[in-house]
C-alpha cells in the first residue's frame, strides 16, 4: 500500500534524525511491500525565521490531508525570547490535528542499563516498562489565560467527555499489555481531578480485568522514583502527564532512545521523539537516531496497523545495540561509537 | 525565654512523633534555659470525629495566639470519602495563618546512604543536600474552582506581590547556602509562570551573587534524578512544589527523616514532618520521630531565632544514627531496631 507522511524535520538536529527515520520507512517498504511518500513541511523555529510564523496554515492542511506525521523537534534558545515562539507549533499540532491521546513508552534498553539512574535493586530483573498515557489537547494547556491587573491566571479544565476518551484509550492499552491502569491526579485538591477520578471509575467498569489505582500526584512523582516496577500504563491529564512521563523517561537512562505516539480519533497520528532539538550538535552527525526510529515503528503500528513492520525495526533496534553499537549519548567503556548516518543504515541493514 | 506552642497531634502516628518531638524541647529547655509551654489542639481526622469538622474555629485561634505550632500529620483512608476531609485542615491552617513560604530541606543522610534509590555515581561525594521553597498560599490550591455542566475547572493564579515574597524567602535562604536559586515554572506554555519568571528575575537583580535560573517543571523533575546536585534552592509555586518537594525528599532515600516548616510574615510558622500520617502502624511505637524531632530544630530556628538549639538537635541526631540506632523504616543490616520512644530518649540524652 501507499501512504502519505507529512514529514515535519524541525529545529536544531530534527533534519538529521527525521533523514534516518525516513531511510527505515524506505527499508521496510522495500521488505514488505509499502510505499511511503513524504511531504515536507515547515514547522517550529525554522518556520519563524523562513515564514514569520511557528505553524504555517499550509503545514496544518498537508498534515490534515496526510496519513500520518513524522516530526523531528521544535524549538531552541535562539527564539526563547519571541512571543510566538516554536512550542506553539507544537500545541497548535496537538490541537488542530485533534491529537488528544500522547503514548509515551517509557522503556528501559538492557542495553543501557548502565545509563539508568536508579539502583539495580529497584529495576530488579525484566527492566524497566511502563507508558505513559497522557491527554494532551486539554486541562491547563488549553484552558483560558491572561493579565487582570498584577495577577496572572490560567484555567484548568476538564470535561467528561474528554476525560472519557483518553480514558478508553488508557485502558485499551493496558488490555494488549498487563492489565492495570494507575490514574495520577490531584483529587484532594483539584476540583477537574475530582471528576477525573470519578469517570475513571465510571469507565473501569467497562474493564473488569483491569486492576485500577489512583494515585496524587505528588505520589506518583515518588513512586515513579523508588517503586517504579509497580506501574503498566500511568494515565493522566495534560500537565500532570508533562511532567511525569519527563521523569518517568529519565528514570529509564534511555531518553534519548524513546518515542512517542501522538493519537486522536481518526488514524492519523503524530510521531517524534520525546527528547529535544539539542542545537548544540546539529548537523553534526552526532544526534542519536534511534527515538526517531522508534517513532516511526509506532507509525506502523497505530497509524498504518503495520504490527509485524513495527516489530521488525524494533527487532532491529535491538540487534544493532546488541553489536554493541553506539551514538556518543549512550556510549559506554567496550562499545563502537558511531554516528547518527551509521545507527540509522545498520538498523536499516538489519531489516 | 518562655515559648507557647500549639500543638496538633493530629491522625495516625501523629500523636506518637509529636510526643517525642515535645520531649526535645523539654530537654532543649533544660539544657539552655528556655522553658516551652504546649496547647493541644485539634484539627484533621479526630477533630472530624469528634467536632464533626477538620479544622474547628477554637485551633485557629489558639493558633494565632501562639509562637508557633507543632503539627504531627493528619489524614488516613478512614476520612478519604467525606467531603471536608482532614487535609482541608492543613489548607486552612495555611491560608489562617498566612503561611506562604514552605521551606522543605532534602537531605541525605549518610549513614542511611544505603537507602538512596539513586545510583552512588549520581550522589557523589557529600551526599545531597538542597531545600525546596514552596509557594503555600496561592496558585491553584486557592483559586477559583467549580464545575459548570459537564465541567470542573481550577484556576491557577498569582500576582506579582505573591510572587514577590516567597522569591524573597527564596534568595533569602540561597544567601545562607550556596547562592544559587533555580527558579521552577512553566513559562513556555502558562501566564501565569511568565508573570513568576519575570518576578524571579526582576528580584534577582537585588541579589547580584546568587546564581539564578529557569528551568520548566518537566525538565525540573527530570534534573531531580539525573543530576540532583545541580541544586541548592528550588523556587517554585505551590503545585509544583507539592511535586517536586516530594520527589526530592524520595530521592535522599530518607523521607521518614525530613522535616518542614510554614512560614509567614511574622515569626509564626507550622512545622511537621513531610511524611505522612502511617495509620497502619499508628500508636505501635514503631513510628520514626525523626523527622519530627528535626522539625522541631526548624522551629527553634525559624521561629525563635535560636540557632545554637536548632544545632544541637541535629547534631544529636546525627549522633544517635552514628551509633546505629534505627527505627523500622530506616533500619538495615547491623544496625540496632528500636522503637519511637526509644528513640526520642536517646536523642534527648544527647542533648
Ligand atoms: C515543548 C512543550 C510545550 C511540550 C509540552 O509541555 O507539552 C513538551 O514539554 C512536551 O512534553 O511535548
Ligand atoms: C495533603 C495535601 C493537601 C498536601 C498538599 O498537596 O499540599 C500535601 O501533599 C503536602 O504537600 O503538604
Amino acid at each position: 500500500m501507499n501512504y502519505n507522511i507529512a514529514v515535519i524535520p524541525g529545529d536544531g538536529i530534527g533534519p538529521d534524525i527525521v533523514e534516518q527515520g525516513k531511510l527505515v520507512l524506505d527499508k521496510v517498504g522495500e521488505k514488505f511491500g509499502h510505499s511511503f511518500e513524504y511531504k515536507e513541511v515547515l514547522a517550529g523555529g525554522i518556520a519563524i525565521d523562513k515564514v514569520g510564523e511557528p505553524l504555517p496554515q499550509e503545514t496544518i492542511d498537508v498534515c490534515k490531508k496526510s496519513d500520518s506525521v513524522l516530526l523531528g523537534a521544535v524549538g531552541g534558545p535562539k527564539w526563547d525570547n519571541l512571543a510566538d515562539r516554536p512550542e506553539k507549533a507544537l500545541l497548535g499540532l496537538r490541537s488542530e490535528l485533534e491529537l488528544f491521546a500522547n503514548i509515551r513508552p517509557a522503556t528501559m534498553f538492557d542495553q543501557l542499563r548502565d545509563a539508568c539512574p536508579l539502583k539495580d535493586e529497584i529495576i530488579g530483573d525484566g527492566g524497566l516498562d511502563l507508558v505513559v498515557v497522557r491527554e494532551l489537547t486539554g486541562g491547563i494547556y488549553f484552558g483560558e489565560r491572561g493579565r487582570q491587573g498584577e495577577k496572572a491566571f490560567d484555567t484548568m479544565e476538564y470535561g467528561v467527555d474528554e476525560i472519557k476518551r483518553i480514558a478508553k484509550v488508557g485502558f485499551d492499552i493496558a488490555m494488549k499489555r498487563n492489565k492495570k491502569v494507575t490514574s495520577i491526579d490531584k483529587a484532594n485538591i483539584l476540583e477537574n481531578s475530582r471528576l477525573w477520578r470519578s469517570v475513571v471509575e465510571e469507565m473501569a467498569k467497562d474493564y473488569p480485568e483491569v486492576e485500577v489505582n489512583h494515585l496524587y500526584v505528588d505520589n506518583g512523582a515518588m513512586q515513579l522514583v523508588i517503586n517504579p516496577k509497580q506501574f503498566d500504563v500511568i494515565l493522566t491529564g495534560n500537565m500532570f502527564g508533562d511532567i511525569l512521563s519527563d521523569e518517568a523517561s529519565m528514570i529509564t537512562g534511555s531518553i534519548g532512545m524513546l518515542p512517542s505516539a501522538s493519537l486522536g480519533s481518526s488514524k492519523l497520528g503524530m510521531y517524534e521523539p520525546i527528547h529535544g532539538s539539542a542545537p548544540d550538535i546539529a548537523g553534526m552527525d552526532k544526534a542519536n537516531p534511534i527515538a526517531t526510529i522508534l517513532s516511526v515503528a509506532m507509525m506502523l503500528r497505530y497509524s498504518f496497523d503495520l504490527e509485524d513492520e513495527a516489530k521488525a525495526i524494533e527487532k532491529a533496534v535491538e540487534e544493532v545495540l546488541e553489536d554493541g553499537y553506539r551514538t556518543g549519548d549512550i556510549m559506554s567503556k567496550g562499545m563502537k561509537s558511531i554516528g547518527t548516518k551509521e545507527m540509522g543504515s545498520l538498523i536499516a541493514s538489519k531489516l
